[in-house]
């Protein structure tokens, strides 16, 4: 009598042949694995495979596309829509010990990393050779994953997302193929737009194992400002006459009362619980000064008051702390309670109507929530607050997430500006590009990814 | 006796049901439709279709697809790498009657255009509203050929490329559907980044009807400055140094002595025939001035001189209507003779080298050549002459490219900055990229046009 080995247990023995140790099947990593930062229900998956070289991903796929096997990569597990979630098991492709800087070419403003580098990380190495990385989602991200969702963040308003920041990447296909996309150059007419292609696609169509990104260079002067406002709707409209005034800021940042209130306690913030736009401005030291003067004179015409400049680099660094820990700060805003956010980006004239909007559907529906955005952009989170362990509490914060969502659309918006679509945001997707769109899509992941095995249930309902 | 109907003639007919005259094999228009402004050999397609809607776009691929005939899309004409020559004959599909401008919704910088639009149209069309449109090649293209391409230009190294600068596209797919992709918003992470893969795509997975574009706002303050230099790398050098110190220059345009000696004769320019630099500097008119001076500071060290300044609207225009004119100033230079142009892009530290060698290379193999360049991109075009109906001096002409070309790529550059692959380029494509992402691209191409019906023979080697 023949005993049919399950392809599972095919694969995990030839995987275990060249990872060892370093493919697991502890229940407590696997429970690690099984979810991101979100409210996405979570699922453990088979086994966790933490890959170290290009060449182990490439055998991995390999033998996981031959036995259909899924798989879904790991990063630092900081998605907020589900990414993470094995939903169809198989295994977790952890990429967060691919941690080397590869190159930095200081006079191109270009480096070579592997995915699980953080940006933090990237930052510190880079800091002597004058040069940052700009890209700056709040969380301890893995670069890796923000190509995958195609990340942006605080500074995305003067430098742009990991679109504009991502010059090629290393991708390893379904099938265990090696390719390059991309190149170092600034520009180039050269085929398909692969790389492009990649960035966004959340692990569904190849696993990048090494990202090549543009740099900038530390501006010679630095200014941060904060300014405050008795209505949100004043706020918003400072922003929008600070973009069409064509104001180069490096960062301008919302928060609304209910969120300074969260930060103040959070952060040990020392500002009043009102509507604030959090500010930051890059060049020169006279183009500095004249940036911050005219957004103060703007914000002035708006009633803003205390605009409060701070050229000094530690109270900088403490402001934009306490913005990047807003997202904690309005977890720990009701004890018991934790939070799905929105993640809505409209033409920026049309931002003031969608926030205000958003704020007054939550009142009526007797939500709390907090809204920070990166505004410069036309980008806001809705933290909607619900007790823990409440299921009808989390239907009802979703119900508000989807009327938030369906007056962005009506805008002229879209459902996600930076955070993806996931699980969580997949009716969405539908809603704002329609069937022969998404087909179009499915159609791209079948040519690259024919089994389905990559990141399977993102993206598209099955 | 059945006679079959060559589905051809099947296609005609019915088409001509809904295009009445606007189809035509008229000798005349068929040659006007068979080739760009290179040097590839036309080819007469066998009727040339003027279209004026997204329906009649989509019932004629429709038609097409159905009955495997092949169609090639047609703007202004003024491809440089054989995109709009039919290889495979079939229908030569003209979008140049598609001019209207949609809309402009000057709040938000963004408007929605039809592709036979023109940027010289566009930016008529926006200068009362305080907007343009950067994005600016040489030529008189169309804006749906400008998306096809990926095309950049002078004002690439402040505003980016078409890649930048598209928000989003109508694209007509080969069996006839319509889609939407992308948006309005300044950024997005809802799904796979189709927009970009349609830009640079040169017609072989849609025909594109409608092009959302990014304007910018016209700035404050206008200055433009010509610099001249003894030697070429000195002149090169001087870019590179001013790309390090982060100037964010709106312009760095460089000709070489020859390209000088055309530009002065075809343009009537009072400068010596020496390498040179022409800038431009867009910000408030302190910045303006200040970036100005860090420029002349930087050229005076590099032994620069003459560095003028021009801030009368109508000196600079003379000065770029001459840097756009390069290309008909080179061709004019040596009567009896025409260009073909390489379009290397290369990581700026590598570029004096580059250019150095092209030069150089030329020289060793008594080739006369002009070259100008997209500098602060890295980008450069040694424009080659050889006499007309010379079919060894072309022969040479495209060795001396090859050479350039592998240099390029040796530098870690790429084949094609702006210009895009064609016809011309699609040897250096495979030696760029490799099988293997070759292979990628042919996938994505079966996904979207599986019978091959648009643009064939381009990108790719049958």
């Amino acid at each position: 009598m023949t005993i049919d080995t399950h392809p599972l247990d095919t694969v995990l023995a030839a995987a275990r042949a060249f990872l060892g140790d370093r493919l697991t099947t502890n229940a407590a990593i696997r429970e690690q694995h099984s979810k991101g930062e979100d409210a996405n229900p979570p699922v453990l998956p088979d086994a966790v495979a933490f890959v170290e070289t290009t060449e182990e991903v490439s055998r991995l796929l390999a033998l996981c596309n031959t036995h259909g096997i899924a798989v879904t990569p790991f990063g630092a597990g900081t998605s907020l829509e589900g990414h993470v979630v094995p939903v169809q098991r198989g295994i977790s492709l952890d990429l967060s010990r691919m941690t080397q800087v590869l190159e930095v070419n200081a006079e191109d403003m270009d480096c070579l990393v592997e995915p699980g580098v953080s940006r933090h990380q990237l930052n510190d190495y880079l800091r002597d050779q004058g040069l940052f990385f700009p890209v700056d989602p709040g969380s301890h991200c893995s670069l890796g994953g923000m190509v995958a969702t195609r990340a942006s963040g605080t500074n995305a308003v003067r430098y742009g997302t990991m679109r504009e920041a991502t010059l090629g990447l290393e991708v390893v296909l379904a099938d265990g193929r090696v390719i390059q996309t991309g190149g170092r150059t600034r520009k180039s007419a050269n085929g398909y737009d692969l790389t492009r292609l990649f960035v966004g696609s959340e692990g569904t169509l190849g696993v990048v194992t090494k990202v090549r990104l543009r740099l900038q260079g530390i501006p010679e002067a630095t200014t941060a400002a904060v300014c405050q406002f008795d209505s949100l709707a004043a706020a918003v409209e400072t922003v929008i006459m600070v973009m069409q005034a064509g104001i180069p800021v490096a960062r301008i940042e919302l928060a609304d009362a209910d969120q300074m209130r969260a930060s103040i306690a959070y952060s040990k913030l020392a500002f009043e619980p009102l509507p604030t736009l959090f500010l930051e401005f890059h060049g020169s030291p006279s183009s500095v000064r004249e940036q911050a003067e005219a957004v103060e004179a703007l914000s002035n015409e708006m009633g803003g008051r205390g605009f409060a400049w701070a050229e000094d680099a530690e109270a900088r660094g403490k402001l934009w702390k306490a913005r990047h820990d807003a997202w904690w700060a309005a977890n720990a805003l009701y004890p018991g309670c934790r939070g799905i956010t929105t993640d809505v980006c409209v033409p920026i004239s049309r931002l003031a109507e969608a926030i205000v909007h958003a704020k007054e559907t939550a009142v009526e529906m007797g939500q709390n929530t907090c809204i920070v955005g990166h505004v410069g952009d036309g980008n806001f989170h809705c933290v909607i607050l619900f007790p823990n362990d409440d299921p009808e509490g989390l239907r009802k914060a979703w119900e508000l997430d989807r009327r938030i969502v369906a007056q962005g659309l009506a805008l002229g918006g879209t459902c996600s500006g930076e955070h993806g679509i996931g699980l969580g945001k997949r009716e969405f997707l539908v809603e704002e590009h329609g069937a022969e769109v998404l087909d179009v899509m499915r159609g791209l992941k079948a040519s690259l990814d024919p089994k389905g095995i990559l990141n399977p249930g993102k993206l598209f309902f099955d």
